[in-house]
């Protein structure tokens, strides 16, 4: 599949569906996207583009001129130029906005003045909109004359003379009408609005609580001014669930086509802030150097003790911020989440206190060493559950997003922690003379 | 909001909406959920239990007689039946099926023979399959007619005259065409079929991927035997992506209403081998005992070179585990992702090494020290990319789920490396004289 003959090249491509071309792109190397988009030029539809991951999108828009970019982005639908366009800077994106249509570059500015992220910037302007006095077989007849209207769309709305919604009727329940019922006698009043100024993920959860197909967008009056529907937010799901993951592990965007700079300055900042919170630790065990000294033993079993802290904690954060994300704990039951978590964590502590306080005795043939990692592993890990579900309650309490920073806090205090129960332990015990 | 006034409950619950209800059962505490379900009986309509998390459900469904469940069952949607009782276990699974209607029993008994988690148990036998040459007026009298087709759908499906799909019609586009247009031209020849034994998470990627609402499901005589919708597409999508980051830290399910027994043994099974795998970390640094006790300060820096390590290697895990899940990375690009991985883990190595090296040279006052350091320090990172990468490609290909096993292997590489790489350097370098 490489690109010496573009005509091979085509004739493989052009019997596939546009989201498959789209992969394509992001299977071929960076530097033969170009020629990869040269030899298949008429097969890259406006589909081929909304498809497209964004940072391989953002690279080939910026290779092109503006008003190619411009052209492109007046063929999309007023959601998905948004999306391409919002990855621009500031300056590429006037330049394509100036060479636009005015009426697309109206639709987009104003999209554009929407915060990020939110219902505004995903929402389609294009949707059916009637008088709920409207007879089913008027609407029937007012959609097959206007050829103007969406092609696709789900549901139709129902609006008041102010324009604003007040029932939403699924095509179905049209369908299965006859025609001389009036729509106010089909559609739901039971109906869920979404503010322009949502944010998208807030968007994603309602969709997916109330099983929605579509949904309409309101304005601050409570005007409908656009459509959500449920293929755009399926998308946001699938990114907003799966960055918790990337979150916790501090691997920024963590998109694969991220340009490595910017992969790089993500990672890095984390690992600084890591080696940061790690001298902490260090610090801890200088505190006991005589201790380590006159038992080198301690030095090789205090990254245990450490350790499964670690993972306790990080095992029980992962939860917590899971939980979270998802609404499902909330301030009426953080309480039951904090015993719930305490209760794991006496039991793992336990149960994982046994298994090394008897491997430790008999290893070392030392019992009070054995006790000490024991009583210290039950320790650490009881701390561990602590923090792996305060931490993030407390990030959520004070609005930040507690996927971002909470697993930095909690390692740090299972490292010291680990390291200073251990080394407490062994040193007031008599263990080391 | 307690049970003592049981009317006063039924009043402010009465106005919520289905899914809000189910959500007020995980907001109550466990015992008082069965008391709630007595005081708003009438209330739990079918859509308020499809709605219920699993283990909420599973638990009151336990509490109440085969025979009530059955009529519960009997009620609901084929695919929220199954998924109500593919939980419970064999026994009260066959003693609820053996109360319901012959009917009802055969399609769940039939959904139960797919495998778990596939398209056959999720789909919903409820669908609209008509013949291409029907035409749009026809389709609409017919919808009129059959008052038993389902209430909710938002495409039909054309079939052949051995009932397997040859196109698709959108609602939008029926409503659209005059009376006289036969379906076939327009249908959507181009269509996604799913067969029954696919596994939901491959499902739920083929609809993000084509953007579809909803889905014809074929057996493998590729006859239509159902349909998927894409509301029940948006919890798997939510599940499957939020999973990785419990997998990952060895979390299992990771629902806070999961039985804390269940909880526990998940978690405390990846707590004993991560118990044994630090035991390696270790027996390295046991190795090294004689070098230590000679420079205790080693014994207060290798748990820093280690840890970063391991947050390099998470880094890098979360990564690859996240393209791996979306298809974003395969066997073709494989290569491409290892060699970004690596060029990312140099230039972190190399910038860590710098601060950690300097910082060590200056607090230590020993060069040689700081020296040492850095290299590991670089070392461990860029072993950590690798492990960070390769373990769950090397997963992958052996067919295992590359976010359950591979965090144990990349931080025991990255730890026993990490002590190994810091402790050797500094005994041959004449550091410890």
């Amino acid at each position: 599949l490489h690109e010496e003959d573009s005509d091979r090249v085509y004739d493989l491509v052009e019997p596939l569906h546009p989201a498959d071309i789209a992969d394509l792109f992001e299977l071929v190397d960076e530097r033969e996207r170009l020629t990869l988009a040269r030899s298949i030029r008429d097969l890259m539809g406006v589909e081929v583009i909304a498809e497209m991951n964004d940072w391989v999108r953002e690279a080939l828009m910026e290779a092109l001129p503006a008003d190619v970019v411009a052209e492109i982005a007046g063929e999309l639908d007023t959601d998905d130029a948004v999306a391409m366009l919002e990855d621009l800077d500031e300056e590429d994106q006037q330049a394509v906005l100036a060479e636009m249509e005015p009426e697309d570059r109206a639709a987009i500015e104003s999209a554009l003045s929407y915060p990020d992220e939110s219902a505004g910037r995903m929402m389609s302007r294009d949707h059916v909109a009637v008088p709920e006095t409207m007879t089913v077989g008027d609407l029937i007849d007012y959609l097959r004359e206007h050829r103007e209207l969406p092609t696709e769309f789900w549901e139709v709305f129902c609006v008041d003379p102010m324009h604003r919604p007040v029932g939403t009727c699924a095509l179905s329940w049209i369908l299965r009408c006859p025609r001389n019922i009036p729509l106010y006698d089909v559609m739901a009043r039971d109906q869920t609005l979404i503010p322009a100024d949502m944010d998208q993920e807030e968007v994603a959860l309602r969709f997916q609580k109330y099983a929605l197909i579509s949904a309409a967008v309101v304005d601050k009056s409570g005007r409908l001014i656009g459509q959500i529907t449920v293929d755009d937010i399926v998308h946001i799901i699938q990114e907003e669930a799966g960055e918790d993951a990337l979150l916790l592990s501090g691997a920024g965007d963590g998109d694969i086509n991220e340009p490595i700079r910017d992969a790089y300055s993500a990672r890095v900042r984390w690992l600084i802030a890591n080696l940061l919170t790690a001298t902490l630790a260090s610090s801890v065990i200088a505190m006991f150097e005589d201790t380590i000294s006159r038992m080198v033993a301690l030095a090789t079993l205090m990254p245990i003790v450490a350790g499964l802290g670690g993972n306790a904690g990080t095992q029980t954060l992962a939860v917590t911020v899971r939980a979270l994300a998802t609404n499902q704990l909330t301030a009426s039951n953080a309480w039951r989440a904090v015993r719930r978590e305490l209760s794991i964590a006496l039991l793992n502590g336990c149960t994982v206190a046994v298994v090394i306080g008897i491997a430790v005795s008999l290893i070392f043939g030392n019992v009070i060493l054995g006790l000490v990692i024991a009583l210290a592993m039950m320790t650490n890990i009881l701390i561990a559950g602590m923090a792996g579900v305060f931490v993030p309650l407390t990030l959520e309490r004070l609005k930040a997003d507690p996927a971002i920073a909470s697993s930095i806090f909690v390692t740090m205090t299972t490292d010291s922690m680990g390291f200073l129960v251990f080394l407490g332990l062994a040193t007031v015990s008599g263990l080391v003379g």
